[in-house]
């Protein structure tokens, strides 16, 4: 089902989403710990019209010292600064259900929500890594079914709280500000959670925050098609697009919602050249490489540590061996799977996936023209309703994407070239939730 | 001691210190939602000079339904947006150290740091409300020493949290961005938390942001004796202010510290007026009364619970039994030991007291002479750093102490006309955290 228009949002975490960004020529190396990098990188992604900026998070610092810290700052501490100072776009922001509190999260999200006029998105993770679990007290990691009845419970008790406090938009009420009928406790008592409330912060601009979901496993799509409006899901081939699709629908209309109310935003890396060669030589210096080679032997040894030798013939399609998961395995499943959803399709060599997958995501490398029409391939045939861009180098990378790509999209009538709606929720034509 | 220079910090809490403020003539009664109230706030504080704006915070709505929602938005969120907008002065933050995690609260303050430039201040608190246990889960609230205990392993976590990771300003790197030397582990294992660390935010510009405090109880003056460089205390009495000081300086040099580090800045309501029987007839609007009866009526029950009757003569000193408290209350210490000084040091009738104290804090009620005088006695003398002003009425009593009042002070000598250091802690002149 193709969407009114396409949607595109942009990832603006750390110096880029290549690992060696920071080092970039003609870039600050610790713009990391500079927010006037990230406002800079919202500006643009505001002139370029996207509808959404994007991070995930990670409350940790990562163990590999050579890559940028991929996640530094608090999101909504970062985006609270940025939503006083750059209008219209929309913010979707990372937060754990592991390692939060309902109360207090439901609390920061509103706040952005008032403060942003109606621009945030919550993209709900539960945590599963030890370097997380190290920074909030030594209690094992829970099996994935916990942390998924974990998030199944906190998400509803926040979004009860988010509908908890209705203040009237006219006169002053007579003597009292609130009553038991416009300030509702939600007397939650769950298997996690025990909470009072109403929240101390009054229904927003957009009744409450939209809600992203990145759940691949069988747990994680049951969640995204009971609450998400937007799922952001990694999918290397279109086919995989429209299978995830179907499944998605069908969970959705299980639990009594209409599957056209979810929004499919897929990651998509973007590296642009005059042509394909100058994009594939791009490709290869953003690894600090020299030629395919290269490119290949730090694939196999980051996905499967591996090392490429005698053994491996880059030009023969890989063991689909490699792409075993299992439903409960203690990693996250989505990046194996979209890896063994593309093998399933067709046949692909170690050369042929090194420039199909960049960190995890699906890779467009080549010409403005050929990453537009590819973009417009997967909008236009109803596989996606748009793509979350992920940018090698920040913030330039946008002012480039800007200047190449978007021109095409705006020409082919699949992009808006100014904003409309004036929440992210009327943009995304998702429905109100203090209709349901 | 006195400090070479007047310091001022003026609360934001919702629409004002007066409970009635939201419904105060010529005001929107629920703009306490909307953060341009608070922006607005902050640009008057800005343009008065103030040193600091101050949150405290409450994370439950509370039981007064005619009282404005004192408070309702998160502190961390909202103070980064007004920081991106407003340059210059210092966020006061308060959040709880019995509701929150070390690391989580100290990623949003050091975030929050940077954001700022080095402005942050955090209110440690710790939490005694059986309405916000209630949207924790349903622990039993713990004793008054547990919950100091919990506050100083906190406070200590998040310290050695916010010096673990130095990035130098200088070139890159070679190779990796951090390693054991920059990046250290704090690995606490203590009574209430395990934390590894490092923090994922590098050191920020002021080294890590200035703590205040504003425990009464003898476990309160303890802890602020041993982390604060602020102590917001209710102090009613010049002699309690010293006698305060005295017993800070003392408990502070028993933790080795230099007891001149520590900035004394009491709460201080002021109600204005072109003379004092206009500002105390404002002092009675303020409470929907006509006449000074009403406000005692108001104080009494309030205060005690006890109406204003025939056993209670208004012009007859209180009984000091009812200030009557342990040091392990349940509830807090410090407005109720602030009364008992008051009437240890002269006897106070209910007509004095009502003119002397508001909402807790010490009240100015005068012209604007008669409160830059009080201002300049007890800053001159050597009893305080300066003041937390309280305004009545958010935010045009802002402008109204910038228009009537500043200019006294600095005419005075005593208040600067213009901002100087580049960080907050610059501006108190607090030593740097990474020199200890």
């Amino acid at each position: 089902m193709t969407t009114h228009r396409l949607y595109l949002s942009v990832a603006l975490n750390s110096t880029g989403s290549a690992a060696r960004s920071w080092a970039a020529p003609g870039t600050r190396w610790n713009r990391f710990a500079d927010w006037n990098h990230y406002l800079r990188s919202a500006q643009l992604a505001h002139e370029g019209v996207f509808d959404i900026v994007f991070v995930s998070d990670h409350p940790a610092l990562q163990r590999d010292n050579t890559s940028r810290p991929i996640h530094s700052f608090d999101p909504t501490v970062l985006f609270s600064a940025v939503a006083a100072t750059v209008p219209d776009i929309g913010f979707l922001l990372t937060a754990s259900t592991s390692y939060n509190s309902p109360y207090n999260l439901a609390r920061r999200l509103a706040t952005l929500d008032h403060i942003s006029g109606g621009r945030v998105i919550w993209n709900v993770v539960s945590s599963f890594n030890p370097d997380i679990a190290a920074n909030f007290g030594a209690a094992p990691l829970p099996e994935r079914a916990e942390r998924y009845r974990r998030a199944e419970e906190f998400l509803q008790v926040v979004k009860d709280l988010w509908l908890s406090w209705d203040t009237p938009a006219g006169p002053a009420p007579q003597g009292a500000l609130w009553d038991e009928t416009t300030a509702r406790r939600i007397d939650h008592h769950g298997e996690f959670f025990d909470v009072a409330g109403p929240l101390n912060v009054p229904i927003g601009p957009q009744g409450h925050p939209v809600i992203a979901q990145a759940g691949a496993s069988d747990a994680g799509i049951d969640l995204a098609a009971r609450h998400a409006d937007i799922v952001y899901a990694s999918l290397l081939h279109k086919q995989s697009a429209f299978d995830y699709q179907a499944r998605l629908r069908e969970r959705a209309l299980a639990h009594g919602r209409d599957p056209g109310d979810i929004r499919l935003l897929p990651g998509l890396t973007v590296i642009l050249g005059a042509t394909r060669e100058e994009a594939y030589r791009k490709h290869e210096a953003l690894h600090g490489r020299r030629g395919e080679d290269g490119l290949i032997a730090d694939f196999l040894r980051r996905n499967w540590a591996v090392d490429l030798d005698a053994r491996i013939d880059p030009d023969v399609p890989l063991d689909p061996a490699l792409f075993a998961y299992t439903e409960d395995q203690k990693r996250p499943v989505g990046f194996v799977k979209s890896f063994a959803e593309l093998a399933a399709a067709e046949p692909v060599t170690p050369r042929q996936l090194v420039r199909r997958v960049e960190g995890g995501h699906r890779l467009a490398v080549g010409t403005p023209r050929e990453v537009a029409d590819t973009i417009l391939d997967w909008w236009s045939s109803g596989a996606v309703a748009g793509f979350n861009i992920h940018i090698p180098v920040l913030p330039d990378g946008i002012a480039e994407f800007n200047e190449k790509v978007i021109p095409l999209l705006q020409e082919a009538g699949a992009f808006p070239t100014a904003y409309d709606g004036s929440t992210i929720r009327e943009r995304l034509k998702l429905p109100d939730p203090r209709s349901r």
